[in-house]
């Protein structure tokens, strides 16, 4: 159905950025059609961010062809669009070494070429990351461009908005690009959104007014060098033309668009003209998710990262997984829906991630019980906080890693007043090719300390609908739930639910030379290192699950305390400050004095891999668990 | 100057909102000045936040008069302007206890009084959370109204945002009052700030629309009941009359103003109006920090919380305090700025606390390099990365408490990098009156995880200096400074600063039966609880100051766990995860067995009181100290 084209006549000419300037202007189209097939080749044989790239290749051939990268700075939002950015700066030929282990990264990083200009991956940072660089190069009177490329889903981030709000303040010649697709990763919500959808009925006066700009400059009637002109002929302008104020420019951007994002010729004559613009400036383009791919336009979300696909036909291939276990995010999908259907109370909270967490599921059965907040993780705890207040009982799912962005609201809003709401935090633990930015290694470690909070991870699929099933027992209070990415244990996942008695670990085997004390699924790993570890010496090793981190289970650990003299403690999250940590301070507190080997994520960035590689790199697969337990029993 | 009255025949006859409503309109004046002038009595002696009351007298007044309170909700942004709420509701005769040991709290808080619709003590939750109370409302079929009182200042936080992106997304009823008296604690900023002094030029429009709307009401040509109605309503209303759309309407919020917040029969008029309309509605209203109090007008940051004063002459009473040592914020401003005139990468970034943490010291002096980027605290933490990674240097200020508000940008944009940004943390640790809220108390167990980052707090003002002379050295990273709230111990403070080692701790005094391990000025106290020890007792105390949480002295805490087998650890931060657990993490990994018992802030949300009273409560204090001793020897 869709042409194959394994040549890249233009794309083969550039390796960077100042070879592609070298081609004329009616040949960027077809540049940008060999940047598109490439993409599309590259992924479908290895997996990556897929319909985001797809959309911004226009934009991304016209910034480079405009623009003097790397000395002007181009911050993509977020990241996962920038995949035609890498390929266009020195990265083509290792492009297939995208997201793999010691291969280039998914996402923007300065570490690894000097075009990546700041390192993202969370969403809504770009603005203020751009202005600070602008107003630092302003303050070094030097002149460079500082282009913030952020998609309208990033903008509903409260980050973003202190950005815009701050955008004005100081002397710098920002340009922001809002590259509207109407998208997060999901559909994009709130009033934000319906706001661009209306802008497009003042496109008559925007470009008129764009138009009536270059008449003038080329004219000769207006310059950029005077900045009263400018002020009043925008002023001017808007009194003689305008019904209406656009938003940004009630923050003091000056507000250009809508105009197509995938015109390249048209983009690259915009942008040369407001290039050189003093002060603050948004331009807004219109764009399609996954643009050029039919299956990816046709349904963005599914195309988000699509796993590998026949190029040809346009099909994902998914090989039959339905006799492996499920993944941790559908049975929370699946058991929020069964427990909201029988506890009318509970309501799901999901910023702008219902398809990454599964909540989809409740939000196709029960959508009047259903809040996709946008990315707004602040707002999604304050919410929940003010909903339980009423009584309502919000699980709020959040990704371990985007967390860190609610961490005071969650402190402040929920357990200072000890609120009943469930917080779940998916993709918790490492999370492989995503990288640093999205590895869940600090929750543990810093929620630890927050007075009120449980603090619960399952081993396996049923520990989680029991984990969940508890935590929405009347007057459970603060109660998070930490599980990983992907797959769970048991094919047969669906237990009948049962009550867990909160801060209670357990036994799972006995032993008497060596404690192994483990939180979360990583267990699992724990009973298969045990298993080779007695099959080759004449040991007896006990391992405890955990279950919960706070309340700590002070029975089991005097328990552990009293019969053991050495014990290892593993967990997928920060070894400062963890479980191991917690174990610590209890052997103190009570006048034990084991020896405590404490196993987990290092005090470091972890790069980006595989799951099972990073795991091995950090030593808590089950090989390095074998070596753990010998070394210990030495 | 200012007549004094300590009879308050309305107020009186108040002793709950339901009183207030058996008064006539007529008199309400007189309840808001009885009110106004209780507030300035009660204040000149029992000092408090003041000019953030005084401002919203005539709301508060007219809030409980129109609203079935405590059915329906109020909540108070921030929560420093809520006395004459607390006045109103049941607190009159308690109100000397405002802010005391077991008194009442600052800030609302439900615990306290069903008054109390939800806890606030950060800025901007209101939205977010009176969204959720509004939500729950309606899922509940309820008709209660919910009131977000947010001030401007509040109103630039992205959490605020976030939740004006959210408030028409659902069917709901909240109530947003935006109370513009053009500051946050200092003079507001950004770009909003503008933008509400320019919506004045509509008041004409605004006004109209108003009248009209009531004409039209009550000509029983509208009602309430369509919803559809309504719409066409506004937007025809809209396109006849309005040459300018609303930033708030383009959020799809019904906005009204703006109108005088001082005139409490208008006040009552509109809110009668507004009460029963649906969907969410915004409400401007202009008003004066400090009013009806000549002094507090003229200067309301200083006024903002200025202790006790003279009633009849407005003069505040400040004791002479030039024999004291130093505040430790006032080092830090003067340090800073003597830094910057050294070293021209300095920066200064903070946001909105310039007096707070004295950096108004360089605003004045060196404008130019000195950000007050509006209460943001995301965006002062990323601002100052996009800054670093251009080479400028930005000591970023923020309040512990507040700093929790900037978890993720720490993490994923200034320590991913391993940007040189200075983070300093001010009010880290107890802060006494204003309680949980703005306690700094999880700082080093949260950030104790982050990679890259160093983590310091200095045991007195050489200290304090010597690190951020440390700190600015080319290449020192990302750079944690934290330091409580108040005074130091020195009052010859000003050394001549000198480069630290990082990671280094130091020996402060020998012993042999027991080490004591201090990070921060709390290491004072110790060293008081040890001559008491050993001049009670045959005994010898070592005592170990940190200085650095992170990198950790390995060599020091070698020579502690080789000569030590007693070990107790203070801080004044959570003693879950904090220094404590550091030392028992390295004792752990290094095969150290010693007995070790942590002081610091206790596993619950510590109360509001003076700062003497809080550290005994938690055992941090001398005697504390001195009974762990005696203990830990016995």
């Amino acid at each position: 159905m869709l042409e194959q084209n394994k040549d890249y006549p233009f794309l083969d000419r550039i390796n960077f950025p100042e070879d592609l300037r070298q081609i004329s202007e009616k040949d960027l189209v077809n540049v940008c059609s060999d940047l598109r097939n490439f993409i599309i080749d590259e992924l479908a044989s290895n997996p990556g961010h897929f319909a985001s790239s797809l959309g911004v290749v226009e934009l991304t051939v016209a910034l480079h062809y405009v623009f003097n990268t790397p000395y002007d700075h181009l911050i993509w939002d977020v990241g996962h669009q920038a995949y035609g950015h890498k390929i266009l700066t020195g990265r083509r030929e290792r492009f297939h070494t995208n997201r793999k282990l010691g291969g280039i990264c998914g996402f923007p990083s300065p570490s690894e070429s000097e075009y990546d200009a700041f390192a993202v991956g969370h969403a809504s940072t770009s603005i203020s990351a751009g202005l600070g660089m602008a107003v630092a190069s302003a303050m070094k009177r030097e002149s460079r461009n500082v282009v913030a490329i952020i998609g309208d889903g990033s903008m509903t981030g409260g980050l973003a908005f202190e950005g815009l709000n701050n955008a004005s303040i100081n002397p710098n010649n920002l340009l922001i690009i809002l590259n509207d697709n109407n998208m997060a990763i999901d559909h994009n919500v709130g009033a934000l959104s319906d706001y661009l959808v209306h802008i497009t009925t003042s496109h008559t006066y925007n470009k008129l007014r764009y138009d009536l700009y270059r008449f003038l400059r080329r004219k000769k009637i207006i310059n950029e060098g005077g900045k009263g002109l400018i002020l009043r002929f925008n002023n001017s302008l808007k009194a003689l033309l305008t019904k209406q104020q656009n938003i940004f420019e009630g923050f003091n951007i000056r507000y250009f668009g809508p105009v197509n994002g995938h015109d390249v010729e048209y983009l690259v004559k915009v942008l040369r003209d407001i290039k050189h613009m003093q002060g603050p400036r948004l331009l807004h383009i219109r764009t399609k998710k996954g643009k050029g791919f039919e299956p990816a336009e046709k349904s963005a979300t599914e195309w988000h990262a699509p796993g590998i696909f026949d190029r040809e036909t346009g099909i994902r291939i998914v090989s039959d997984e339905s006799k492996k276990p499920p993944l941790f995010q559908d049975v929370f999908g699946n058991t929020l829906l069964e427990l909201a259907l029988q506890n009318e109370k509970i309501v799901g909270i999901t910023p702008a991630m219902p398809t990454g967490s599964s909540m989809n599921i409740m939000m196709k059965a029960l959508p009047d019980r259903f809040f996709d907040v946008g990315i707004a993780e602040e707002h999604a705890v304050t919410f929940s906080a003010g909903l339980a207040k009423e009584g309502i009982l919000p699980f709020c799912n959040i990704y371990s890693s985007f967390m860190q962005r609610a961490f005071d609201q969650v402190i402040h809003d929920v357990a200072l007043q000890n609120l009943h709401v469930v917080l779940c935090l998916d993709r918790a633990g490492l999370v492989g090719e995503d990288g640093p930015t999205h590895h869940g290694a600090f929750d543990m470690a810093a929620f630890r300390c927050v007075p009120n909070l449980t603090i619960a991870s399952p081993l396996n699929e049923h520990d989680l609908r029991n984990l969940m099933f508890t935590a929405q027992q009347p007057d459970a209070g603060p109660f998070l739930i930490r599980y990983p990415r992907g797959r769970g244990v048991l094919v047969e996942w669906k237990n009948e639910m049962q009550q867990l008695p909160v801060g209670k670990g357990r036994k799972i085997k006995n032993g008497k030379d060596l404690a192994i004390i483990s939180i979360g699924p990583i267990g699992n790993l724990v009973q298969e290192a045990i298993e080779i570890v007695e099959s080759e010496y004449v040991v007896e090793i006990a391992h405890y699950d955990m279950l919960f981190l706070k309340p700590l289970d002070k029975e089991l650990l005097h328990e552990i305390g009293s019969r053991f003299s050495r014990i290892i403690t593993i967990e997928n999250g920060s070894v400062i400050g963890g479980m191991g940590a917690a174990v610590l301070e209890f052997m103190a507190d009570n006048g034990y004095t084991p020896v405590v080997k404490r196993l987990g994520l290092p005090d470091r960035f972890v790069e980006h891999g595989s799951i099972p590689d990073l795991y091995r790199i950090c030593g808590i697969d089950v090989d390095g668990i074998v070596e753990t337990v010998k070394k210990i029993m030495k």
